[in-house]
């Protein structure tokens, strides 16, 4: 059987990047750069008054000197003349400083009587002037392609002077959830059946990635229904099936996805929870078939799915983030399957981060899904592990999850 | 001055969470639940069975016996009748477990033939099967109010029977960009200007954060204008300006707000970069002011605006989340002014995380603030501190900064 790693290394391999679209500046948070954002003009635009004071001739930054405050230059508002020997402008944070001054006598350090202005505190040339530049010159690139943009990155882009954003397309996520058994919520259940929750989880994490989810209606086990399902979808970025991807005799999704050319990469994974994953393509859309069992569907989602909609999104394949934590419950030796162990997070006495897996790992368990913080990954026959040891771990609520 | 924490707990105090609404389900990602989600059935309904295989009597399931197959129970179709000595009924994960049956005889574990299937392992009572109510039992509170949903929480929700959830509202936060210097991006720039950046990335933050902006026309430095623009946002969950907090002559918000009745709780904290910081409220609505330097906005965002956005969507109020690091540069004594230094992170040789400052942690660079991975938190006072040292510090990624 494939490792968690390899599986996932075969199913980013064929993805491509969507196709890019113009955005407004307002809407580009979250989105994912398509090409670079160059500065249309430099930071600060000239020198500027890093305080609030008055702008002078350093030679005349001498304590005890009167100077004559000749005008004043409020941000936005320049001094258009030049700064005389004995002379000083009044000016703010960000206010350009005049021609002639080469530094800056802060306010707190000076004493202001009518139109002059005395000096307490010698100034040196130079100080408290922000550079012309010294953020960034215009045609210096300021952000590249592929970054998923934060809050900081839209006010960059905006200084930089872009009102419009060259961003990737959401990538659009089809969500087949099947079986006889599903009814969705609020809706009546036949006997034996249960409540969709899969499909939900799955539109849930698909808005967290910055893809945009089309959940189809749920479709019974009959492979007719199957392949019209899959029919409608054609053309998604990428299809995600949940629910028949073991081997039993009622898993009708493969063989609806063969009657339309599905090429299976892989349908096994060496992992816990999650066995059953189908990896593959079907007239050139990727497939990616998650198990039903609503744990083990979302855990396969965050390792397999959440770094598929990266790399269709355009950003460096990422793939979930790990950290380390000090272990706060004993484990046993592993078996041939990586494991990931729902756990919670604390503080220990030293503020280090301590991961306590749940006693009880069954899959079938969402309630404590749920409640976890964290999964400790646990590969394939790692040794016992006491109380203390350092483990990975991949923190859930960082994947909107 | 005030430290940080308290200048926070004193800009939360006030905050109130907003009002509830009804979103359905698929809605529900990100938002902060108002009521508590109970069960309204009980999961699994029935015992089930955890694999495809075979129900039958446990006393039945020595290896060597050949059971005979009387009727099938695929997930969702239950077997209507009840299984009998040396009877097996063929069924799949998920499948309710017929009366009569007591164990599961795994499909790996028989062997089929026709009408019949011979035990190959012995079954021991009770096994692969999962109890009804073992994940949770009608009536039982699930998620409870307060919490921001995740994609496990919707399925959970789901799973539960919930179509609809309560919510609070997202709060609506107005921003106010002042000054005569700001451009807006694209839009012509008046000599010795500069372009908006803050509002824009302050938006964004609000986005990321789970709030709804209003970004106001930039307002000229006009004590007119800017009531006018107050007037106009009165009854935003929160008024955030940018700009105006420092004690310059042209600093004219908070004149503005006196006219509309601004109670003022204080305006500097010792901090570094953003020592201008307003808070009070006008007329109930609670009034943040940030300063106008981006560096020291975006800071002073994330201490303290992302945090009554917590509190006012209705969650436990959270502080930006710390962590610790080990300081990959040395640090000199700092003064009485907490610090915020921006900072790359990457991993030491035992996969450790390294927190590296920037040499030059000037707030006049943007551009810095974007390429940083975190801020490390120094306190007042705090002593030198040689490589290798513990830090604490706030990733910005995990913010949507």
């Amino acid at each position: 059987m494939l490792s968690v790693a390899e599986a996932r290394a075969r199913i980013l391999a064929p993805l491509r990047p969507t196709g890019t679209e113009l955005v407004g500046l307002a809407e580009g948070w979250g989105r994912v750069l398509a090409a670079p954002v160059l500065a249309r003009l430099t930071q600060p635009p000239a020198d500027v008054s890093a305080m609030d004071g008055y702008a002078l001739r350093a030679v005349d930054g001498v304590v005890g000197a009167r100077l004559r405050v000749v005008g004043e230059a409020p941000a936005g508002h320049p001094f258009a003349g030049c700064v005389g020997p004995g002379e000083a402008v009044r000016l703010f944070t960000g206010s350009v400083i005049p021609d002639g001054a080469d530094t800056i006598l802060l306010q707190e350090d000076a004493t202001r009587e009518g139109a002059s202005v005395t000096v307490n505190e010698a100034c040196a040339a130079r100080r408290h002037v922000r550079e012309a530049g010294q953020d960034f010159r215009a045609g210096m690139v300021l952000l590249e392609p592929g970054r998923r943009l934060g809050a900081r990155d839209i006010g960059l882009a905006a200084a930089a002077n872009h009102p419009w954003l060259t961003v990737h397309r959401r990538p659009t996520v089809a969500i087949m959830a099947t079986g006889d058994e599903i009814a969705m919520p609020g809706e009546p259940i036949s006997p034996g059946g249960i409540v969709s929750s899969n499909a939900h989880a799955l539109a849930a994490l698909v808005r967290a990635g910055g893809g945009v989810p089309v959940t189809l209606p749920v479709v019974p086990d009959d492979r007719a229904a199957l392949v019209a399902a899959i029919d409608q979808v054609m053309g998604a970025s990428i299809l995600v099936t949940t629910g028949g991807a073991s081997v039993g005799d009622h898993d009708l999704v493969q063989s609806a996805l063969a009657e339309r050319g599905f090429k299976l990469d892989f349908w096994k994974i060496a992992m816990r929870p999650g066995k059953p994953l189908i990896s593959g393509s079907v007239a050139g859309m990727p497939v990616l078939g998650l198990p039903g069992n609503p744990v083990s569907a979302l855990i396969c989602a965050a390792l397999f799915l959440l770094p598929s909609l990266d790399v269709l999104s355009g950003q460096v394949a990422a793939t979930p983030r790990t950290e380390w934590a000090t272990l706060g419950a004993a484990l046993r030796a592993n078996d041939g399957r990586a494991d990931h162990l729902r756990s919670t997070l604390s503080n220990g006495p030293g503020g280090e981060l301590v991961v306590t897996p749940f006693a009880r790992q069954d899959s079938g368990l969402l309630s404590a899904l749920a409640r976890a913080d964290a999964l400790v990954l646990r590969a394939p026959y790692a040794p016992e592990a006491p109380i203390g040891s350092p483990v990975q771990i991949i923190r859930l609520d960082n994947l909107g999850l």
